[in-house]
C-alpha cells in the first residue's frame, strides 16, 4: 500500500491559511517527498509526519515556491537524528542550485546524493518505482509517477511443473528469486502475470501536454496543479506555463486516471471548490486539494 | 513613535504553532526586518503586516532559523510591487550568503544594497538610526538597536535672541535646518538639549556580554534571547553559544533598560512563561514574547 499525504495546497507563495504545495508518499516506513517550498517542514509537523524517514526528495522544478524549505528541512531531518543518506533528485542544475541554497546548512550528519534527470531513469525507494516526465512551464519542469509494482499469483501447479521444492515457495514468493541446493529460482517459475500494482502521479507546474498524459497513464491518483479556475485567467496560464481547472480534467480524462487531486491554487483562488462542477462534467472523479489531505491506496483484492 | 512586532518567538526550528523570531520595526509608514526564518513572511501576514514597505533587512547571523525566509520574502516584495531598492545588513559573509540563497529568486524588481557590518556604522530608515554591536555566538553575531531620536524644545526667546527670523521658526523646527535670505539656519539658533529619544533593542542569539550589555544601555525595549528556562540547560547554552533565561534578565538589569521580551525560544520550551517568576526576580519588568506580540513606543510628554 501507499500512503499518500498532500501537505499543502499553494501555489506561488505560502499564505497563513494555505501551505505551498508539496506531496509526501510513504511505502513500509520509507519515504518520498515530492517539492519543497517554504514551511514544508511545518506542513509536516501538521500532518504529524516526520522528516527523518524521507530517503528520496524529487524537485519538479527550481522556482523558490517548490524548493525554498530545502535547507530548513535537511536541518530538520538531521536533527531528528538522520544519518543515512537522503537522495535529492530533480531536472538539469539540481545540484549547483541545492549546493548553493545549502550554504546556510553546511554540516549535515548525513550524506547527499544527487540525481539530476535527463534520460529515462527509474528511481528507487524501498519497493517505490519513481519515474519521471517532461513538462512544460517557463522554467525545466518534470512530473512524476511513482509505482509499486505487484507481482503475480502464486501457482502451485506451475511450481510443482517446474519441480521448485516446496519448502523454498514462500522465500521465493517473497524475494522473488532463492538459491538453494545449486540451483538458481525465480519468481517466473511458481507465479502467474504481474497483477495491477499502485501508481500515483504528480505533476506542477505546467501546460497540459501529450507527453504528461502518457507519463500519469491509468494513475489511481493524480495529483495536478489547478492554478486558476476562472477561464478569464486562460491566457495568463499560458502565458506563464501554468494549467486551468478545466484542463487537468482534461488530461486526466485523456490519461484514464481514477481519480483527480487539483493543488497549487493561486493565492487569489480563495474558494478552490466552486470550481469543482465545471470541472467534474469533464472528469467526473475530481477533487480539490487541501493541506493535509491524506489517502491510502491498496491493492485490489 | 515605533511599532514594534514580535512576529515570531521560536529558535532552531519553526513549529507549527511558533514561528521563528523575527522582529519588525515601523516608524512613519517605513519599516527595517531583523532577521527572516522560514516562514517569517507568513508571519507577517499572520500579523497584518504587509512585506513591501520594508526597506532594511538586518541580519544577526547566518544560521537557517535567522535567514531561510529570505528568498521568498523578497520574491513577495517584487510580488507587492516593490521597485524601490531595498538595504540588507549583516555580519562579515552577508553578500556570498544571500546572492547564495537567491540562486532561487534571480530575477528581483529592485535593486539589493549591501551593508556588511565591520566597524562602527550606523544605518538609516527615515528617522530611525541602526546601530550594531557584536553578540557572542558559535559564529560571527551581532545585535541591533533601533534608536529615533527626539530634538530638544523649542526656545523662542533663543529665536530671539539668534535673530532667527519669525517666518522660518516652525520650517526649521521640522527640518532641522532652513536656508533663508543668504543665511544658513540650525535648529540649535532655536532648540534646548535633544531629549529622550525612543530606543528598541534585539540581540539573539548569544552568551550575555559587557559589549551587549553597553550595546543595548537603557534601551525602552530589549528583545533578548531566552533558550532555556531550566537551570539544567545552562551547560549546554554556554557550549552552544545561547542565553538563559536568567542572563537575559541579568543583561536587562545591568543595561537599565526599561522592558524586556524574551524571545527564541527552544521547541523543547512549550511553556515559556513557566519561567518568568525567577526572571521577575532579577529583572521585574519581563515578558515572554509570542508571536504577534505588539506595541507602539512613543515619546515621552
Amino acid at each position: 500500500m501507499i500512503d499518500v499525504t498532500l501537505l499543502g495546497c499553494g501555489g506561488m507563495m505560502p499564505m497563513k491559511d494555505r501551505w505551498l504545495t508539496s506531496c509526501l508518499l510513504t511505502c513500509d516506513g520509507r519515504s518520498v517527498l515530492i517539492d519543497c517550498g517554504e514551511g514544508t517542514q511545518i506542513a509536516m509537523k501538521c500532518a504529524s509526519r516526520r522528516v527523518k524517514p524521507v530517503e528520496l526528495i524529487c524537485f519538479t522544478h527550481f522556482h523558490a515556491d517548490h524548493i525554498s524549505g530545502l535547507p530548513g528541512f535537511l536541518l530538520s531531518m538531521g536533527n531528528e537524528g538522520r544519518t543515512e543518506p537522503v537522495t535529492i533528485a530533480g531536472p538539469r542544475g539540481l545540484e549547483r542550485t541545492v549546493r548553493s541554497l545549502c550554504v546556510i546548512a553546511p554540516a549535515l550528519p548525513f550524506e547527499i546524493r544527487f540525481a539530476e534527470l535527463k534520460d529515462e531513469q527509474t528511481l528507487h525507494c524501498g519497493e517505490l518505482e519513481i519515474d519521471f516526465f517532461k513538462a512544460r512551464h517557463s522554467i525545466e519542469c518534470i512530473g512524476y509517477s511513482v509505482s509499486l509494482k505487484r507481482q503475480g499469483k502464486f501457482d502451485p501447479e506451475k511450481a510443482v511443473q517446474n519441480n521448485v521444492p516446496k519448502r523454498i515457495w514462500s522465500t521465493l514468493q517473497k524475494n522473488g528469486e532463492v538459491d538453494y541446493e545449486g540451483v538458481h529460482y525465480t519468481f517466473d517459475m511458481v507465479g502467474g502475470k504481474p497483477r495491477k500494482g499502485i501508481k500515483v502521479s504528480y505533476c506542477t507546474d505546467s501546460r497540459p501536454t501529450e507527453r504528461i498524459a502518457e507519463g500519469v497513464k491509468e494513475s489511481d491518483l493524480f495529483i495536478c496543479e489547478g492554478l486558476y479556475s476562472e477561464a478569464d485567467k486562460t491566457e495568463r496560464a499560458i502565458k506563464t506555463g501554468h494549467m486551468m481547472f478545466c484542463e487537468a480534467a482534461s488530461l486526466a480524462a485523456k490519461a484514464g486516471v481514477r481519480e483527480l487531486w487539483l493543488t497549487h491554487f493561486s493565492p487569489a483562488l480563495t474558494e478552490p471548490q466552486e470550481g469543482l462542477p465545471a470541472v467534474r462534467e469533464i472528469f467526473p472523479n475530481a477533487h480539490c486539494g487541501f493541506d493535509g489531505k491524506t489517502v491510502t491506496l491498496n491493492f485490489e483484492d
